[in-house]
């Protein structure tokens, strides 16, 4: 099957720019000394993150645990979820750790720790927890300094739970548009992370893991001096939103939605297509950006952009073409394919099950579909 | 299973509020002397859509040809799918005719016309075709008085296709907030769709159905003379967004995802729940209304909105609670669940593959989940 011959929407991904933006992270990891745990929930696809990681410790990082579940049924078994867990949920992660799995899990508080002390007695596991610290998002996390930092550990290690590590996410980088800025943060970022950790061994509590990470942070950071793992996700795919930080170019997107033209509106110079809220999430993280790209900027099946041709508005499953000099009609014909290439990759591709996984852009619209690649959504 | 006891997030639909809305739909629909074909675009639930139609005729509104695959695979067969048709679904709308579903398809072009004459033939099937007209939203459709509507009608009735009617929908009633703005424009298309058949028919060309539709359309329109059969669908459910024009009020909201607090941020005055971006959508359409709901607005268990407290902010998993006097961390600690009901049904549901059934609001946390439903999502 060739592109072209794709029933319209489908989610696309270029398998080698991804393997290029792959490529970058492992030397990344390897230039600052650390252990790459890619981050999952971007892909949702057990084929991608075993790209990911080459050579290296087949390692995965999981944003809920279904995706846990998945990449341990596909083989990646050692596993951090790194988002805090809901208390309700520990019993079923307890049955991960019974099933053998090597799962760590994120937690920021002393009262959850006590929480985590009780379920993990209660289902006999020894959970193996990761503390959250804010390095300045304000989202997750308590300050490297504090006593709630201590007191959760404390409360952990008493409890005969495991206190794997400390664990920080600076996503406030993605308020940065260039290399300089993101670099501070993360500086920031690996100093808070390594302090805490620091501060929880002084107290004879062993500590192994300092992890961080973000895909700007990962790229751009001078030195990760006492981090053990990094944690960068949407790298793999890239999306517009990082190019707008500055990770990458247009060219490096490897992620993109095929769609067809569905009508033309000569009067508005405008177009439509059968891809909208839907097909490509309704995330507009480029309007805070100095490049607005609304709700996609629109390439040809090949993957070359359309200067300027962007999803101006959509609905649930329409997409309306337009920009400045209006939609080339005489280009694309009513049944012409489109890529719209996405704000956030992790948004965008979360609304499909599967890849249509692409080899070989220089054939244009008769490159081949190479392979399917499932994904995991859901909670 | 008790509301309280289901792993977070998961989506929720409140059995007694979803029937009260169909009911009242159900009577609309007597009282203008139309068919009800609700639409499937919000629920993609056979459960949900047997229920809307009660006694009358078993018939659906859909917007992809997935829901049409799976509500025929579940026993509803007479099926309009309402979007222009994206000529390369052309020949699985044909299979689907040759399983003997009463498929009816959308277009609004006369290439797109030639494009369903050739593949008709080819296939060797009869395809009914609704012709869409534009009422004023300019989106799809052309004009009622447009020569383009006659020269699709006849390029069909004389390569033997069927002219199954003709098709508006003034999505624009979403940018009214009272009943009297809806009701001019659901007259324009009310009378846009009749004249548009009228013409047709003019030709000598059969054409049988005038099908219009929105909830505010049809919730407002003072009469629906020359109509047939009208398409709502968001009204079962219902939405913050649906609420903010006038067609209910918070109470008759459906549907809602519970959540779990995950922690406290004292020095903020807010908190995270495990639902974000993915969970609750990025919709934000009540950002257009004259009260904002950021990313939803939260509730206790039992259905009991919290007042002004909303989801501010959304990561994938995180959503951030907060609000004027800020969050009541009294009465949520971390691990207490809340429901959020979302600016836009139709695009939370899509994040979920089944609802959670509750049945009996007045008993609050110990209300127990009646069933599970399942929807169908994708293209």
């Amino acid at each position: 099957m060739l592109i072209k011959d794709l029933p319209t929407p489908h989610l696309v991904l270029d398998r080698r720019k991804l393997e290029s933006n792959q490529a970058r992270m492992r030397a990344r990891a390897a230039e600052l000394g650390v252990r790459l745990r890619p981050h999952g929930k971007t892909a949702k696809s057990a084929e991608v993150v075993r790209r990911a990681v080459g050579d290296g410790p087949l390692a995965v990082t999981v944003s809920t645990l279904r995706e846990a579940h998945y990449f341990a049924e596909n083989g990646i078994r050692d596993i951090v979820h790194a988002n805090c867990i809901a208390p309700n949920r520990l019993p079923e992660a307890a049955a991960l750790l019974r099933d053998g799995v090597d799962l760590a899990i994120t937690i920021d508080s002393p009262d959850v720790a006590a929480e985590v002390v009780r379920v993990g007695r209660g289902q006999g596991v020894r959970f193996a927890v990761m503390l959250e610290v804010d390095v300045g998002e304000h989202r997750g996390g308590v300050a490297p300094g504090s006593e709630a930092l201590l007191a959760a550990a404390r409360i952990l290690h008493e409890g005969g739970m495991e206190v794997r590590g400390v664990l920080a996410h600076a996503g406030h980088t993605y308020g940065c548009t260039d290399a300089d800025a993101v670099a501070v943060i993360a500086e920031a970022e690996r100093a808070g992370a390594v302090s805490a950790a620091e501060r929880i061994r002084a107290t004879g509590i062993p500590c192994r893991e300092v992890s961080v990470g973000s895909t700007p942070g990962a790229l751009f950071a001078r030195h990760l001096e006492g981090v053990t793992e990094f944690r960068p996700g949407v790298y793999m795919f890239m999306d517009l939103f990082q190019a707008g930080v500055g990770c990458c170019g247009l060219d490096d997107i490897a992620l993109s939605v095929l769609s067809s033209v569905i009508n033309h509106r000569t009067t508005e110079g405008t177009a439509h297509i059968d891809a909208g809220g839907l097909a490509l999430s309704k995330d507009r993280s480029t309007a805070s950006q100095p490049t607005d790209r609304h709700f996609g900027l629109v390439t040809d099946v090949a993957g070359s952009p359309f200067p300027n041709l962007t999803v101006e508005a959509v609905h649930q499953e329409h997409g309306r073409l337009g920009g400045p000099g209006g939609v080339p009609f005489a280009v694309l014909p009513i049944g012409a394919r489109v890529r719209v290439l996405p704000n956030h990759a992790c948004m965008t591709a979360a609304m499909y099950e599967r890849y249509a996984v692409v080899d070989g852009t220089e054939l244009g619209e008769e490159q081949p579909v190479v392979e399917f690649w499932d994904r995991v959504n859901g909670w």
